[in-house]
C-alpha cells in the first residue's frame, strides 16, 4: 500500500449488481452500516435523507439508480424512456442546490441517445465510467492543490468532501490527504458543521481512521483560529460553481472566507469540473436549499430549544469568487477565478484546453 | 404591567436569607429548576459547572456566594477574615475570563474594608447592590441601545446575555428588549451559539417566553443572513473589556465582526460598566479560557464524533475594538471605543462624567 492509499481506506458508495450499497452516513460514527437500495426510489429517497451526500456522490448515486430502475423497468417489462425519465425526475429533485446531481442524469441520458441498442448495458458502463472519472478527477485535484501548499502548513475544512462524499479519496479532504500524505500539511482543523455535524461525524471519523492528525473545532471558533496563525489554508468543496466562480456549499463557507480575507489567510475551492455550472451566470442565481427548521431545534431526537421556537435553516451559502483564492479542478488551477478564467477553461470550445 | 416589563419576566439569581437560588441553566429548556446553594463552595461549583452562567450574573451569585460564606463562618465561630479570603479564591478561580466576577469580590472586600462593625449586614446589603445596580444599568442601557437603532430593524445575537446572565432584563438582549417594546425592532436572529447551545437553549427560551419574535440560525449561518440584508445590527454582550475596547465575549463573536463589517452591518457591544477593566491594555492581555474539549464531542449528552477524536475548545474570543461601531454600558455610548474614549468614560478621575 502506497503512503497515499494508506491515507484512503473509505468507499462509501458500490454497486453489486442487484443493489447499491450506501454507507449509511446518517448513522456515522455511531455505526457503519449499509443501506441496500432495489431501485430509484430507494436511491432518491437515500440522497434527499442524507444516507448519501456530498456533491459528486449524490451525481454516482444517482447514475446508479437509473441502472436499477433500467433493470427493474427491464424485468416487469414496463417501456424504459417513460420509467428512465420519471426516475430521473424524482432523482433529480430530491436535492436542488448541488449541480453534479443534474449533470450525472443528463450524462446517463446522453450516452444512452449515443447508443440505445443495449440500454442496460450502456447505463452501468456509464455509472461506473462517472464513478471511475471522479475518483480520478480527486487524485488529480489532490495532487493540484498540494502543490500550491507550503511544507508544514495548518489546512482548515468544513463539512465533509472526503470519500465518503465523492467515490473516494475527496475533494478538498483530497488535497488534504495528499497534502498530508507529501508533508505540505502538517495540522487539520474541522468544523463541527451544524445542524448535520458533517465535520464532526464524518470529516473527523475519515481523518482519524486514516490517520491524519485533525482536531474538531465549533464553526463559530473558526475566526479565532485563524487569527492564532494556525492556519495557511482554509480548503473547501462545492455544490455548484456559477459562471463567474461564484460558489455555493455549505452553509457557513462564506462566513469562513470572509475571515480568511480578513486575515489574509487563503482560501482554496476543491471540486470536480462537473461542478461548474456555466448555465449559471452568478451567485445570486443558485437556489439554496432551506431544509427542515427542526434540524435546527433538536438533536438526535433531543429538543435543543424551547416549545415554540422557530428556525431558519439553508444548509448552503454563495461564497463571492473574488473571496477566493484558488479554484482547483481536476483540469487544473485557476488562481483568483472569474468569468473569463472560468470561460477558458470550461467553455465546451475550451475542453482539453486547460 | 408596563409593555417593557411584559417582555421581562425571568429572574435566575434569588437570595432568600439562607440560601441562594439559581435557576440550573443546564437544564434548560428542558426543566425549569433551581439549585439551593448554601456556602461558597457550592456557588463556586455552580458557576463552574454553568448552572448559573453571563458575566454579570457570575459576579451577583459569587457576591450573594460571600454572604453565604460570612453567615456560615459566623456561626460555626470561625474566623471572617479567613474564611472569606478562601471563599473569594475559589470563586475567582472558578471562571478566568469575566471581569465581573473579580470585580464583585473586589467590592464586596472593599465595602467590608469601610464598615467592619457588622459584617453580615455590610456583605448583604453590598451583594443587593450589586444585584439591583445591575438590574438598573441593565435597563438603562436598554434605553440608550435601543436609541441607536431605526424603527423596524432586524438584530442579530449571539450566546445568552439576557435575564439569565444578568439580575435581570440583560444587556444585549436587555437592548433587544427595549428596541422591541419601543418598535425599534422587528426581528431577531439568535445563533445556536455552540458546543453549550446558550442561543437555542437560554435566549430563544427568553424570547419566547417574554413574547419577542426570534428565529433561530446555526453559528454558521449569520454572514448568509447578513448578506440577504435581515439584519441592521449585530448585538452582543461582554465578558471582559480592555482598556483600548478589545472585548471578549463568547466564541463566535469576532466572526460575526468581521462579517458585520464586511456587509456594512453595525456592531454592537452591551455590557455593564463593571465589565470594563482598565488593568488590561488590550485583547492579547485576557486570557481565553478552554474548556473540556469532551463539550465539543458529544451533543446533548449523546457522542458525535468518532472514537480518538482531539478537539480544541476555546469558549471566548476578542474583538478587536476597530470592528465595534458602539459600546453601550450604563454610563453611555461611546462609538467607536478606543483607548482615548474609555479612558475618557471610566478611568477613576472620569467617574460620573461619561
Amino acid at each position: 500500500m502506497s503512503t497515499l492509499d494508506r491515507h484512503d481506506t473509505i468507499r462509501a458508495v458500490a454497486f453489486g449488481g442487484e443493489v447499491l450499497r450506501l454507507l449509511d452516513q446518517r448513522r456515522l460514527p455511531a455505526a457503519e452500516t449499509y443501506l441496500e437500495c432495489r431501485d430509484a426510489a430507494d436511491v432518491a429517497a437515500a440522497i434527499r435523507d442524507l444516507a448519501v451526500r456530498g456533491a459528486p456522490a449524490i451525481g454516482i448515486a444517482a447514475a446508479w439508480g437509473l441502472v436499477l430502475e433500467a433493470r427493474r423497468a427491464t424485468a416487469l417489462g414496463q417501456p424504459l424512456p417513460a420509467a428512465l425519465a420519471a426516475a430521473s425526475a424524482r432523482l433529480a429533485a430530491a436535492r436542488p442546490t448541488a449541480v453534479n446531481l443534474a449533470w450525472a442524469l443528463a450524462r446517463m441520458r446522453e450516452a444512452l441517445a449515443r447508443a440505445p441498442a443495449d440500454p442496460l448495458a450502456v447505463l452501468a458502463a456509464e455509472a461506473q465510467a462517472i464513478q471511475d472519472e471522479d475518483l480520478a478527477a480527486n487524485r488529480r485535484m489532490g495532487a493540484l492543490g498540494a502543490e500550491l501548499i507550503a511544507p508544514g502548513s495548518g489546512v482548515l475544512t468544513h463539512c465533509n468532501t472526503g470519500s465518503l462524499a465523492t467515490a473516494g479519496f475527496g475533494t478538498a479532504l483530497g488535497v488534504i490527504r495528499a497534502g498530508f500524505a507529501s508533508g505540505k500539511i502538517a495540522q487539520v482543523y474541522a468544523t463541527e458543521t451544524r445542524p448535520w455535524l458533517q465535520g464532526a461525524r464524518l470529516t473527523m471519523w475519515e481523518l482519524v481512521r486514516d490517520g491524519i492528525p485533525a482536531r474538531l473545532i465549533a464553526d463559530a471558533a473558526a475566526a479565532h483560529l485563524l487569527r492564532a496563525g494556525a492556519v495557511q489554508w482554509v480548503i473547501v468543496g462545492a455544490d455548484r460553481i456559477a459562471a463567474n466562480g461564484d460558489t455555493a456549499n455549505k452553509i457557513g463557507t462564506y462566513a469562513l472566507a470572509i475571515a480568511a480575507r480578513h486575515h489574509g489567510v487563503r482560501f482554496m475551492v476543491a471540486a470536480p469540473s462537473s461542478t461548474v455550472d456555466l448555465a449559471t451566470p452568478d451567485g445570486t442565481r443558485i437556489e439554496i436549499e432551506e431544509r427542515d427548521p427542526a434540524e435546527l431545534l433538536a438533536f438526535a431526537g433531543q429538543r435543543t430549544t424551547v416549545a415554540g421556537a422557530v428556525a431558519w435553516n439553508p444548509v448552503f451559502d454563495v461564497t463571492p469568487a473574488a473571496l477566493i483564492d484558488a479554484l482547483v479542478t481536476e483540469r487544473g488551477v485557476i488562481e483568483r477565478p472569474d468569468a473569463a478564467r472560468l470561460r477558458a477553461a470550461f467553455a465546451p470550445a475550451a475542453r482539453g484546453a486547460a
